[in-house]
This record gives structure tokens, C-alpha cells and sequence, in this order.
């Protein structure tokens, strides 16, 4: 290697270094992006990349809030190791402890059940029903209706869309909107329920870091496990059983041990959860200024409570932690986004773009004079009522309130027709209430939600008296009448609740339990701010469809395709290998490689790399696994992709689609792609296959798998 | 720029990136070193390398503690802000403050004085005086003499040597041995004692990130200052006087605004402070897990009572200001070799030298059998003695103490003819000692001074009784009775400090004051510790020039020259721009540039760049200094090169031997190079020389300064 090779790291800060990978696209938008695709390097036709039943979209699926992959045609799907945490977990006990130890299963019939909160979707069908959900509810027809009204008659036209799809067990159907309400997408998924755990390794490795190195570069994580998809005999899924068979996957990806190196290129597919990419000024504004501010102290307030309230309470503290380390993550983030709305303004940045948007819209022959006023009114009224909302939360901060405004409102829905209920509380989520309200009792101390609740009482006074919901602060108890509400209810008991799961509303209206009264007696503050929320979204739907089919329309006057923010719904992101600078003088990634496992080893969590992984690394036996350039076996790497939280699990192709990596997080620096891709900062961190696999023969003895994978190994 | 050219990160990890560029030379040694300068890039020939009467070493000068150079054939001097930061101090009042400010003399009459201690010695030459020292004092008469009388003898013949040499005021002679006492150089430098402030930046550019980002990177400073050399009349040192003229230096550095690239070859010339490159595994050890742990301790406790002292006291803050920045600059240090020593085993690394080095010297014929054995029974004695001098350092913890124990013994040597006296006790000595006394009010309040040695003796009443100096613990008051002490003494007084420097020792003795009490009691103990010393010293100045000179012979049965340890004489290094990896999948360096001092200044100290530069860099307006590859004006870079405290100042050359940066910091990771020269992560921080000269031409406007130098311009 000669030594002029390596440029200055202040370069990669003045040049850019990478190009505009920005974009989480849906797949049938990849044909119009053929000359950008080319340009990367990617060797598959766009044409068949848009296609969801052929190769390799087809072999992407996704697991409740994840992203995953086929790698076998016997249903053997890889995804990461925090995605099948609860798997695993659930299966654990102190003898057979597979979190610390990991746990392989030699033979099918070793593979352990996932539990029912394990499920395996595979997208087959996707139609466009925009015009069956916003029909008529345009231009002067629309504009008649309230908000509400329109809303509730979207919501209406889309239970019908999801019904009439939802015609067989085996099908699970949503109509997520696009473009904040200006298109709308059925999208049919296979659901498949017996899934079962094949293989994790150890959480020394599989969450390497752990928390501290959450967001965080350089990165050592070997975030992967695999899951095995069951189905009844006759092919469609089933409930779990023993007699069920391994899901014959027609498609599945090859994975190539070839590697990738710095600049080479790669796409990644998966179900992205949520981004605000085309919020306004003003919306990141009220964000950075007030909304994320309040926030983080709500989410440190909390956490302080949790941990005074269960000091020296060593089961307290593992019932709480599970919910600690969820705040900790949502805490990060969005300090993360603090800390990047004042490293670069992108208001102003925002302010810039919306200009020229509106000067160009002020051009336009026959498009409404009022729309962009009408904008703004919808977004300031959106963004009042979610500064209630967060009140609302704020004084709502018990587990146990919330299930008994959950159990209530169970009641009074189910007295209507099932069509007619609410989102959430049709016939088809009965089963996964029943789940959350039991799985409440692992996670639940009487003593900490007591405090939580007292606390979020005392901070919901010193909130702004305009963001309190009209007419709750009457209804809610003093700070210290709470331990009053806690000696006369009987919600702490998973028994009970279940039981209020059969009564009806005359039933919580008799009730002597202090929080089913409480709920009872706040139903009307609920439903006035979710009417509220139907008004004001319902206005956004009207307005949000005309306004983002012109940003659209500007876009393409560029000759620029537009995506839609991320909704939980398969996209495809493409980008290249390669480092960053966070800032001047210093330079990351994007590669990792074992011997940093070692360096980073302390032996105390979560820096305890297993005692073989280390032997394996100090005799250097990486084997076919080894890097030409880097002369090891790479750990993680960086990648300018697009992705966002739900791409958790997403394949990393190669130019052909082999799997050449998993995502699983992004760099501090990126948080704020949420609101902006920043292609200079912007990275996505993900798992090198060469060191699962390595992992795989040199520490686990995964052997079974890796023969039953297809493994393109390099020619040497 | 093509992204495949940027490697990744973990690569210099894996392949060390740069070459061995260890070794801080004697000029004399470089012939020895000619292919290895060649290989590097070095055009100067050796030889002309070797000649101090030559260009561009007769350039290189040294200031008290600090490197410098000549850059015009006025005297005109550049070294570190830093360097000469008491120079501005004392300069600087409340309107005319000139550390913020900054000072530019735009004419000969408007520089100002820079102080009595601001001196620039010339080393004009070095003799090898090794015979004259040690004759007779190897083999049998060596070892029929005690530890303390060979020590004496030394110290007496390189006391002769230095007044033979001091025939002139206008020289500064010194014998200081190399190798731990295995050869002597007897070294004259001409003394200039009129120096003079020529330009400073403002410390918001010159201490730009202050202490926090002191040993750090990425840096940003632009620690640089210039300084102008005076002579009388006749072209000879002469004191400070308005008639002097500026010193004609004949030789000076031009200055190269061409720049370096990553990989280039730099030469490094000037005064490194002490390094311990030689020690064995034992001392490494003893370092590790004793002296250095309880140094750290003792330097924070130290830094807690100055706190508390101090605490709401605004003017002892001031007071101890500087003393709090010393110690805390020495407890990174600290902490930074223990840091190290945790992340490398050094020891472990030394010892499989060491016994490599055994086991050749056990094949050789004609050696001491003793040797081997003789030189651990020294280096035991020498640690032992080590811990008690450091127990001795803890219980004397008061300036106040400090002061009477050097001034009873100015009197007890006074007594002695000057060739007699102990070192730093002559009358060459006086006037320094007195400058001490009188600057000692500057930094002194007797509250502060009171509680620092009543903490002291509680901490050295908690040492292991095996470091109490003999007889040490009946002589110490108790802690509780400091007070009294501080009630009767006079000694806070200046005037009272400098007329004891007339007393002899029966005024002493017969002094009512406490403090001479109590340093007339100590006096034995002292006298105990240091005799002692002597013996300790004079044992290992029998067997350590025999070690080393085996040593030294084992590594040209290898063919490789030996340097000695840095001991404030004149060395050369030389190495490459490069950056390195502190861990894997993280890249520093070589490189900072303008940019990141806007990128850092958040407007709270030490990050506020002057609104002149900020603007400058707003604007681009970086004309001849902007580097072709960076496209922006490069502020700090990193080379390989060996350096260490002392080098603070130092010249930067290019291959040609032209000024292309100041040397002022390492890396934190670097620290540990005192102890072992690693050269993976060893990086010195220098100054780039473009950023200077762009800071003098648009933020200072040093336009006379600009046109003085000789300053060679890119061709574009």
C-alpha cells in the first residue's frame, strides 16, 4: 500500500465525498431512477428490482417492526438479533440461558416456538386505491365536508378496502396513506404465525456494545439471528403446531462472501417506519423549539422517577428495564436531533426549499389561489393540538390508566357493528389487546407506575396552561391523592383486566376500581381531542393531497422524482460503502474489523466479547472470511443509504442482490435524517455477512446453516 | 477525487501506515543515518545536518524550556505563543490587554521588552567531554569508590569543565551527560539576554481551545509568536538596554507557504526535555503500578484543596491560576501514561527486549559477569530512594517552606568557595534564586499556601510507612498546627524572602520565624535524602555507562545507531505527515483546517475565534495559503516525527530544510512515547505555517513582519 493513498480526512468534509444516495423509494418507482441506479452500479434492471414477485424483492419480508430476509427455499429468514430479541427471551431461563449463551438448533426439530409476537409478512400485492378513499373528497365537494367527516370517511372506505382484501386467514391487509394523504396503497401481505427460533448467537455478540453503543461509530455489533417460517401442511399458513412444515420459499437470497470494499455499491430493502421529510419551516421549527425540548425533559423526568422509585428494588429494576432502555433509545434520538438541529439549521435550509416551492407554485396557471394559506392554517392547527396531545400524555403516565382507558374504550366500541368501530378495536385486533394486556404483568410494579404517575401529574401543572386539553384539569386527581387511586384498584392484576376485557360499558360505568372510574371519568377529554385529531387530519387530507402533488409536480419540472416519507411499507434505498468526516480532522469508517472487538474488550458489560471469539481473533483464523484489503475479517460498515428505524433487519445487497449485510442502525451524526438527508453526515451503519458468517463456523459451529445457505465464497 | 483513494480507516490500523520514525539525534549521529534520511526524502545532505556552523541548523535556537528559529538576519525569532506567553503577560495590562488583543510591533521602537526570563541561547558548540568526567572511574577504581564520592568527583570535574568554558558573559556552558551518564558533551551556547515582543495573536488564536484541547485532536491553534533577539552594539550579548541593536543572525530559516501533502517528509530540530526510553521492565512497572498511580492521586488531591481554598476568592483564583494549570497540564500527562500503559503492555513489551539484550550479553566475552546484577541492584535502590523523595515532595507542600529551605541553604553554600557549592547554588546561580523569590508574590496567598500544607501532611501521614523518610515524621508539625505556623512567619513577605538572601547560617539558626524553624530542622533529612541521591546516583553512574554501553554495542551488532535520552541538548527528528488511527474505525488527521475553527467556536472560552477570522473563512478569502489538494488553509497536521516537552517551538522543515509548521503538542495517545516510541500511534501536533502567515496577512495585518521574512510562494 503506498501511503499518498490514504487523502486527509479534512478533504472528505470539503469535497462531499459521496453523492446523493437520498431516498426510500417505492419499489415500482425504480424504473424512473435507471440512470441513477446505473450510475451507483447496480447490475439488476430496475424493471425487476420493481417487480415484488421476482427476484430478489421477493425474498423480502418482514417481521413486526422489522425487516428480514428469506436465505433458504425452506423459510429460514435472517434478520437482527434485537429484532428476535423477544424470541429468544421468551425461551431463556436461568438454566438454558440463550440471551448470555446464545442458542443453535442442530436439527428442525430443535428450532424453539417464537412466540405470538412473532410473525413473518410477505408482501405479494400492492394496488394503488387512491381514488377509491379520496373520491370525491376534493375541490368543492371536500371542502363542504368538516374535517372530521372527511376523515371518518377515508378511515370508513379503508376498513372496506382492508375487509374486502382480508377474504382468507392467511392475508393480512393495510392502506397506509403516501405523501401525508395524497395517495393511497393497498398492500397485501402473507402472514405467516408459526415462526420459530433456528439460531442467535450470544448477546455478547449479538448486542456487542450494547446500549453505550447505540447510534454510535465505530461499532462492533453482530446484530443477526435467524428465524425459521412454518406453515400447515398444505402450504398455508397456520396456527402454530407441531405438525406444521417449513415454508417453501420460492425465492430467497444468495449470500456472497465476497465482500465489498470502500466506494463499491449496494441496496437495501426493508420496511422503513416513519420520516418528515417534507414538513414545512415551521414545523421544524415548533419541533426543535418546543416540541423536542419538551419532550426530552419528559423522557429524563420519567427515567429519574423509575430510578429513584426502584433503587434497591433489584426485580423492580428488571421489570423496568425493558421500558428504561425504550426511553433511554427515544431520549437519545432526540437529544440526537437536538444536537443536529443546532449543528446545522435546517429551518433555514427548509426556508430556502419552501421559497422557491412557493415562487414557483405562484406561477402556475389553475391551481388554487388559497391552498398554500390553507396549509398553513391545517399545520398550525396540527401543531396546537399536538402540543395538547403531549399534555395529555403527560398527565396520562400510568400503565394502569392506560389499560383502563384502553379496556373502556374496548367496551364501548365493541357495542357498535365491527365495521363501524374504530381502528384498533375491530374483531381483528381482539387478540393482540388480550396479548399487551397480559405481557403488561412482566413490566409492571404497582409502587414505580404509583410514583410514574404522581410525577406526571406534578409536571403536567407546570406545563403551559394553553396546551391543557379543555376541561382536564378538573377531572384528574391531585398529585397526592394518587396513592389513594392505587389502594382502590384491583388493574394490577393480569386476572382482572382480562376479565373487563367481556364486560360492557354499563359495567365500567358501575365500577368501584378507582382507574376504571378515572378512565370512565376522562372518556369525554379523550374523545373531544380525538375528534379534534379527526378535524384537524381531516383537514391536513384535504389540503396535504393538493399541496404535495404540486411539490410533486414542481419536482418533476426538475426532472426529479419524488419519494414518499417512510410508512412502515416495503422500499428500496441504494447508496455506497463509504466513511465520513462528523468533523474537521477526523475521519470514520466505513469499515470495523475483529481485532476492534478486542481492542474494545473490557470484560465488563456490555464489552464482553466470548472468551473463543477472542481466541479466534488473537490466532487470526479468518480463513475464507478474510478481507484482501483490510487482511481481517470486517465486523460493521457505513453505507450512504437511506434508512430509518423499521429498516432494522433490511438486506445489504450487492450489485447482483447477494446479501453482503444487515442493517441495523445509523450514526449519531444521521439521527436527523428523520427531518433531512445531510449527504455529507448521513450513514447507516450495518453488520458485514463475512463476520456472521466467520462467527458462524469459528465460534457458534452454525455448520448446519451455513451448508444450507447458498454462500458464494471468493475466489482466491 | 476518485472515492476508491480513500481507504478505509481500520487498513492503517492493520497495516501501521508509516515507517519507524523513532529516535531524537544528535546532529552528530545523522551520517550514520543517511539512507534512512534518504528513504524518508530529506534532501539536506548529513553532513551539512551534522554541522551546527551550518544552514539550517546555526537557525535553530532555544529559548528557556522551548525551540525556536531564526526567520530573518535581524534576530527576528518565531516559537510557540505558549513559549512566549510570559513575555505577553507581563506586557499586557487592562487597556492595553494583549493576550486577548493580541500585540503587533509595527516598527523596531514599538517592541517591547520581554522579560528577564525570556533568553535565546545559539548552541554554537559540543564537545564529547565523556573522558575528562568519568576517568577513572570505571573498571576497579570505580568500584573502589562509594556511590556518593564518584557522584562527587563528577559533579566537581563538570563543574570545572563548565567555568573553563564560561570564560565570556556571553556563554552559557553545560555538561550534561547522555545515556544515563555513559558520555558527557560539554555544550556552549551564547546567551542573548535583551530579547524583545515582537508579535503576538490574540490567544484566540493562539491558545484557541485552551486546556480542553490540550493533547488533543483535531486542534486548531495557532500557537505561534515572534520575538526579536538584541545585541549590544559591538554585535555581543549585552543586557537589556534601549542602545542595543537587533543580533545580525546569519543564518535563518526561509519560509515555505508551499505547504506539505499527507506522506511528505518533514526534518525537526530543537531542545526535547527528558525522555526514559532506556529504563528497564522494573522501572516500567514501578512507573505503572506505584509512582504514577499515587502521582496522579496526589495532583488531584492537590487541585481539590487549591479549589476549596479559593473557592469564591476571585482574586486567589487568579493567584493560583497558573499554579492549577501546571498541575492539571501534569496530571493529563499522568494520567494519559497510565492510560497508556493499560491500552499497550510496555512492560511486557520491554521485557522480551530486555531479555533478548541478557541473553546477547551473556554470549559476549570479556564483560562483567556482575554487570547484569549490579545494574538491578542500582535501578532497586534508585526506586526505593524514588518513593521516599516523593513521600519527602508531600510533606513539604508549601511555598512558604519551599522558600526557607532554599534560601537557609543558599546560606549554608555561601559559606563554601564557589567551586565548592552545591549546583544551583553559585554565584552564577544567585540571581536566578533571587528573580524566584520576587516572582513568588505573584503566586502565593497565605490561606491557600496554609491549607496545601496541612493537606499535604495528611496525605503523607497516609503513605506507606516504608516512603517516610527517616527521622522525617518526629520533625513534621501536625496538621492541626499549621495554622500557628502561618500565624508566626514573615517569610510571605518579598522583602523579607530577598533579605534572608544576605543571611548566613547563624541568623538562621537563630530566627524566630517559623518557617526558618522549621526548614532549619528539616535541613538534616534533606541533607540525608539528597546524600543519598548522591551515592544512589553515583552507583548507577558506575554500572549504566557500562550497561549502556553494552546496550549500544549489541545494536550495531544489528546496525543500529542509538540515540540517547532527551536531556534539553539539541536533536534532530525527522518523519512524515501521516495520520493514525487511535481505534479501529477511526481515522485522525493528518490534516485540520480553517473550516473546523468555525465548526468548534461556539462563543463560550476557550472557543471564540475572533470575528475577523470567522469572517475571513465566511468568506473564503484564503488567496496564496489555500492548499490545492484541501482547497482551504490547513491549520494543525500530524507527523511521525519524535519529540517531546522541550520541543514546544520547533522548527518544521520540508525536505529543503524550510519552514513549514511549528512543532507545540502531541497526541494524548502519544503520551506514553516518553517511556516507548510506538509507531503506529505516535503523532506529533505542529502549527502549518500557511495558517500563520494567512492569520498575519488577513486578521493581524503583520505586513511588516510578511515582508521581513523570506517567504517562498506556490507557482499556481
Amino acid at each position: 500500500m503506498h501511503k499518498s493513498l490514504v487523502l486527509p480526512a479534512a478533504l472528505l468534509a470539503v469535497c462531499g465525498a459521496t453523492s446523493a444516495d437520498e431516498g426510500q423509494w417505492q419499489p415500482h418507482q425504480l424504473p424512473q431512477l435507471k440512470a441513477e441506479l446505473k450510475r451507483v452500479g447496480i447490475a439488476i434492471p430496475a424493471e425487476q428490482l420493481a417487480d415484488l414477485a421476482k427476484h430478489p424483492m421477493s425474498a423480502i419480508v418482514a417481521t413486526p417492526g422489522c425487516s428480514a430476509s428469506f436465505v433458504s427455499p425452506h423459510g429460514l429468514v435472517v434478520t437482527n438479533h434485537h429484532c428476535a430479541y423477544g424470541a429468544i427471551q421468551r425461551n431463556a431461563t436461568p438454566e438454558r440461558n440463550y440471551i448470555a449463551d446464545g442458542f443453535l438448533a442442530k436439527t428442525r426439530e430443535q428450532e424453539l416456538p417464537a412466540g405470538p409476537n412473532m410473525l413473518v409478512y410477505v408482501t405479494d400485492k400492492v394496488e394503488n386505491v387512491s381514488a377509491r378513499v379520496l373520491e370525491g373528497m376534493g375541490g368543492a365537494d371536500g371542502k363542504a365536508m368538516s374535517g372530521k367527516a372527511r376523515h371518518e370517511l377515508a378511515q370508513k372506505r379503508i376498513k372496506a378496502l382492508i375487509a374486502e382484501c382480508e377474504t382468507d386467514k392467511m392475508y393480512r391487509c393495510s392502506v397506509p396513506s403516501f405523501h401525508r394523504g395524497a395517495e393511497y396503497y393497498r398492500i397485501r401481505q402473507m402472514m405467516i404465525r408459526d415462526v420459530r427460533l433456528v439460531y442467535a448467537p450470544s448477546d455478547k455478540i449479538g448486542n456487542y456494545g450494547g446500549d453505550i453503543d447505540n447510534y454510535e461509530w465505530p461499532r462492533h455489533t453482530g446484530d443477526y439471528s435467524f428465524l425459521r417460517a412454518y406453515v400447515g401442511k398444505d402450504g398455508r399458513p397456520a396456527d402454530p403446531s407441531p405438525d406444521n412444515v417449513p415454508y417453501h420459499s420460492r425465492d430467497y437470497l444468495a449470500v456472497s462472501a465476497e465482500g465489498l470494499k470502500n466506494g463499491d455499491p449496494i441496496l437495501l430493502a426493508g420496511y422503513p417506519g416513519k420520516t418528515s421529510r417534507y414538513k414545512l419551516p415551521v414545523e421544524i421549527r415548533h419541533a426543535r423549539d418546543r416540541a423536542y425540548p419538551l419532550l426530552a425533559a419528559e423522557y429524563q423526568a420519567d427515567l429519574d422517577t423509575i430510578a429513584a422509585a426502584t433503587r434497591g428494588d433489584a426485580a423492580g429494576e428488571v421489570r423496568y428495564a425493558s421500558e428504561v432502555k425504550t426511553i433511554n433509545n427515544r431520549m437519545k434520538k432526540t437529544l440526537g436531533l437536538l444536537d443536529g438541529f443546532a449543528r446545522k439549521d435546517l429551518a433555514a435550509v427548509k426556508d430556502a426549499q419552501d421559497a422557491e416551492f412557493r415562487a414557483w407554485y405562484g406561477r402556475q396557471a389553475n391551481v388554487s389561489p388559497t391552498m398554500l394559506a390553507e396549509l398553513d392554517a391545517a399545520i398550525a392547527a396540527d401543531m396546537a393540538l399536538a402540543d395538547e396531545e403531549f399534555a395529555w400524555s403527560v398527565a396520562t403516565n400510568s400503565d394502569l390508566l392506560k389499560s383502563a382507558m384502553k379496556l373502556h374504550r374496548l367496551a364501548l366500541e365493541r357495542a357498535k357493528p365491527n365495521a363501524e368501530r374504530k381502528a384498533g378495536f375491530q374483531e381483528r385486533d381482539v387478540s393482540f389487546i388480550k396479548a399487551a394486556q397480559t405481557r403488561m404483568e412482566q413490566s409492571f410494579a404497582a409502587g414505580v407506575d404509583e410514583a410514574r404517575y404522581a410525577a406526571g401529574l406534578r409536571r403536567y401543572a407546570a406545563l403551559a396552561a394553553a396546551s391543557h386539553p379543555q376541561g382536564l384539569d378538573a377531572l384528574l386527581p391531585a398529585a397526592a391523592g394518587v396513592p389513594a387511586l392505587y389502594a382502590k384498584t384491583r388493574l394490577g392484576q393480569t386476572a382482572e383486566r382480562l376479565a373487563l376485557m367481556d364486560r360492557d360499558a354499563a359495567a365500567f360505568a358501575a365500577s368501584d376500581d378507582a382507574f376504571v372510574k378515572l378512565a370512565v371519568g376522562l372518556h369525554g377529554v379523550a374523545m373531544s381531542l380525538e375528534e379534534r385529531r379527526m378535524e384537524v387530519d381531516g383537514n391536513l387530507e384535504r389540503v396535504i393531497p393538493q399541496y404535495m402533488g404540486a411539490v410533486i409536480a414542481w419536482k418533476k419540472s426538475q426532472g426529479k422524482p419524488v419519494y414518499p416519507d417512510a410508512n412502515y411499507t416495503l422500499r428500496v434505498t441504494y447508496g455506497t460503502v463509504a466513511p465520513y468526516s462528523p468533523r474537521d480532522g477526523l475521519t470514520k469508517g466505513p469499515f470495523t474489523t475483529a481485532e476492534g472487538i478486542v481492542e474494545k474488550h473490557t470484560g465488563k458489560e456490555p464489552f464482553i466479547a466470548p472468551q473463543k471469539l477472542v481466541d479466534a481473533v488473537k490466532a487470526r483464523r479468518y480463513g475464507q472470511f478474510k478481507d484482501p484489503v483490510l487482511g481481517t475479517v470486517p465486523v460493521n460498515f457505513l453505507t450512504t443509504a437511506d434508512t430509518t428505524g423499521g429498516n432494522s433487519g433490511s438486506a445489504v445487497m450487492n450489485k447482483r442482490g447477494e446479501l453482503v449485510g444487515l442493517n441495523f442502525d445509523s450514526t449519531y451524526e444521521s439521527i436527523t435524517k428523520d427531518w433531512y438527508f445531510d449527504t455529507a453526515i448521513t450513514r447507516a451503519i450495518h453488520l458485514d455477512i463475512r463476520y456472521m458468517l466467520w462467527v458462524m463456523k469459528e465460534v457458534d459451529g452454525a455448520d448446519n446453516l451455513l451448508r444450507e445457505m447458498t454462500i458464494k465464497y471468493p475466489k482466491r
